[in-house]
């Protein structure tokens, strides 16, 4: 049996690793077009950033040790020009040569190609992607020089890792993204907190404006952006996002799923016999709609190169799908998610609830805790969890992990109250932060109380009906409120809880929506109409 | 309607404002027998370390803001003597009055006793327990008289937490553990690791041995073990284990299960009527082999609480059952488990493989990237996780918190493959340890590799049909390895196998079981019988 590899990065490698130790008498090559396999790509903005200091730890395998611990042949600046699935072919390009070599077995793993935006200028000398080696090589090249100002353009994954990283090297850069907000795969609010922790680092963050032109005629000078705004430059990141490669797999007739990704089954076999595919090219399962999305990460590529190597190579696995898990450093900031965001299941129509919770990293009266604000995205009827969203300085990704192994379990919320997780004060508190928005999302599911969200408050303020109430202390209340809200807190509420008028409904908040609970409750005994505004002031603020 | 609640600490204290958000109405009474209410008392080691500055921190809720916020009337210093569950009253001693007190709904949150050992000198002064904010001020107040020696007896959490506190504090110190382990609810060789971090802090860990006696007239002067060791000491702290307070339920009519710990249904009823009891005194169902247990931690403690308050005002909430999940920091080292142990498992009598996965906090490529072992407990048939053990200085937690809500959703091995992480280089691995974990229990599961354990050395080493066979290089070969074992380097293999006997089985052990993986499957096409040691060198030394 002979099979052949297209693509040497994680997918690509991975299936051929798999593929041998599923069948080791398969004659197994592996071409990739660049010159690199198997390094380490979401590395590379740490690297330029000095962060990670020696370049060869993002080497994690070399085309030696692919021969001598594996008998894979590697074949790298080797093209694939042609799939020919009749013949069982695939023409090979390696520097003016082309040769044809036949299969059994072809995975194609070709990945993503970063997208360069058609404007004037795009291929401008100072123009980067962050994309491979040779990518990250050229820009510690010119950062050499002595590179003074970068525009960013792009504010997701690698555009925000990107400016951090040019900014830890000195430079002063401007991030533009076209959309109103960075990071577009969480919701709005978040958005707001990083790009509050950018600018605290120093970077100028600019949203909702696009890239119209790059200047310069031998170099790069400079950004005109389609507002007019004009921002100088001596680099440009191109961080616009990656687009499936999808070619070679059209070409031999792979079909394509909706998502314009490469259909596949969950075995990873394409439409057409005997071929293969997987990594950022493929489009998979989301687990929680039922709905193809193609979502191009590395966790998702390995395991879905693992599942066709595998395969194959005669074994049999399958790879079930994926929910969108993600995580961002952002200076000291770390933000997440996981399954559904608001906007999302808003877009999928879902009847759902959003609750925020805000805790601890770990015991607050252990040192060195603190503050997280997680937001469940809930199914209102059945109380199941569709997603998951988190930001704080410390032990985001513990709960966002948690998380999505709940929503990957099909669990609701009611199942998060009675998760049982490790306490001890250095690690967490009693009621951990997921339980505890498992139990503030089961209140409001079982219908104990009724929740906004802090988004709600102007309309609510707007609404001669409603009352927005704070119940924390007159010196909480000076330090900062919302303005318009009245103040009454909760330790005085059995006192002079006559003062409400009963004919209005009371939108109650505190620090972190706990008084404000207790509070309703109390109202509510008393034949008020109250809503808890979720997470108080820490969601208000979203101050973490 | 009045509700009386009998403690008020963790379980007691939650079941009490529980009862009051639940109902407006009822009064509700809560009576404990010491001075304080809902005081930290996970923290106390932590505030004799000194690491927790401040006394207040402790302090969670007082009785004022019991009464201020939650109209609770909170009696501190008030023993119950007596339940009349016909006359629906208990008797409620405070200095030297008694008085009667009538309940409609009565909630037993008696919590737990420190077991005092029966030794000769146990009542001596100095000799402490960690169990309540007077018995750290006792320690705290003898620490400034400039103590020198401890000996902790118990090798437990407190026992653990409270040796390296005091060593914190100067103290000489030597932890004293009749079994022959310490941490008795996680597998040997963890105990192995802890104790070498211990000693690596200057505490002496003896192990095995039992307190026959605490010497010193009027003050302590030591300890004389059951071997007949003598340790000189100052102070002697008392963590032997902590023994559910049963009595007054049991002078209740409530029904004892099999524990020994008080038997509550769902909702956290007694089987006397109108009774509720929560906390450290009742038994739960472990939600893996479905028996009943009594594992008298925290978290348990404050969602049984909830849950019985809600309840006996009125409401229907249910607790579901424990894990065991517990956590400990012990120098710079965290060590973790969750559902069964592989002791825990054996004991059971289920059929289970053990593998390690071992892993790193974070891409090794990134900065601070810190080893971690996991050690899973997989029912053979099934694939189902039955339990998980972890060992790190980072990351472990995480890996912890994600494995028991894995166990929680009834997932197996296959489902940890399929896991949708949140992978960034600073956070993970695109192969986080639990899914790397997955893979490795999963590849055992399906039968595609045998796996042995780094325990079953001795015995593979003594069996002349066996070789243990090193994939390592020579380089790491020379810096340490099995004695007895064999060397033939990974990526000489395929030129050399040949040099191996076909008529013996191989054991192939690496650096963290990758390279053996590779090795074995190789020679298992070429007809070779093999097993991976499982977790190689690094399970093999417990190197974390």
């Amino acid at each position: 049996m002979r099979i052949l590899v297209i693509g040497g990065v994680a997918a690509g490698a991975g299936a051929a690793t798999k593929a041998r130790r599923v069948n080791e008498e398969a004659e197994i090559v592996l071409f990739e077009k660049g010159s690199y396999v198997s390094f380490a790509n979401c590395g590379l903005p740490y690297y330029i950033g000095g962060v990670i200091e020696d370049r060869d730890e993002l080497l994690l395998v070399t085309p030696e040790l692919f021969r001598e611990r594996f008998n894979i042949d590697v074949r790298i600046n080797s093209e694939v020009t042609k799939i020919d699935p009749k013949a069982k072919t695939i023409t090979v390009k390696t520097g003016s040569r082309s040769k044809r070599e036949p299969y059994d077995r072809l995975i194609i793993a070709t990945g993503g190609t970063p997208v360069t935006l058609p404007v004037k200028g795009a291929e401008t000398d100072g123009v980067y992607h962050v994309f491979t080696l040779p990518d990250a090589d050229r820009i510690m090249s010119r950062l050499e020089l002595g590179m003074k100002r970068a525009v960013v353009v792009g504010g997701g994954f690698i555009g925000l890792e990107s400016a951090e990283n040019l900014r830890a090297r000195g430079l002063e850069v401007t991030v533009v993204e076209k959309l109103p907000q960075v990071m577009s795969n969480m919701d709005g609010e978040f958005s707001d907190a990083i790009i509050r922790e950018l600018e605290a680092a120093g970077i100028r963050v600019l949203t909702g404006v696009g890239l119209a032109e790059i200047t310069g005629r031998k170099k790069v000078t400079g950004v005109v952006l389609d507002d007019g705004t004009q921002v100088k430059a001596d680099m440009v990141i191109m961080a616009a996002g990656v687009r499936g490669s999808t070619q070679l797999a059209e070409m031999a007739g792979c079909r394509l799923g909706a998502t314009g990704g490469v259909w596949v089954d969950a075995s990873m076999r394409t439409s057409v016999p005997d071929i293969y595919a997987a990594g950022d090219m493929v489009e998979s399962l989301n687990l929680v709609t039922g709905k193809k999305v193609r979502i191009p990460l590395a966790g998702s590529a390995n395991k879905q190169g693992r599942v066709a190597g595998a395969n194959a190579a005669g074994g049999h696995m399958t790879f079930k799908g994926v929910l969108g898990t993600a995580i961002i450093k952002v200076g000291g900031l770390t933000a997440a998610r996981t399954g559904l965001s608001a906007r999302e299941a808003e877009a999928q129509g879902y009847d759902f609830e959003c609750v925020y919770a805000p805790g601890f990293s770990n015991a607050t009266y252990y040192p060195d805790a603190m503050p997280l604000l997680l937001k469940l995205t809930v199914e209102r009827q059945s109380g199941r969890l569709l997603g998951a969203q988190g930001i704080g300085r410390k032990g985001v990704d513990k709960r966002i992990d948690v998380l999505a192994t709940a929503i990957y379990g099909g669990m609701t919320v009611f199942d998060l109250e009675d998760l049982d997780l490790a306490y001890a004060p250095p690690f967490s508190s009693a009621k951990d932060p997921v339980i505890l928005g498992g139990m503030i999302a089961s209140n409001v599911i079982r219908g104990e109380i009724d929740s906004c969200l802090p988004s709600d408050i102007p309309a609510l303020l707007a609404d001669k009906g409603t009352v927005v109430l704070d119940v924390r202390t007159q010196e909480e209340w000076d330090e900062g409120h919302v303005e318009g809200a009245v103040l009454l807190p909760v330790d005085e509420l059995r006192a002079r809880y006559a003062e409400l008028d009963p004919k209005k409904t009371y939108a109650v908040y505190c620090g972190v929506g706990y008084r404000a609970y207790n509070a309703c409750l109390f109202l509510k005994a008393k034949g008020y109409r109250v809503m808890n505004v979720s997470g108080g002031m820490r969601a208000i603020r979203m101050g973490v």
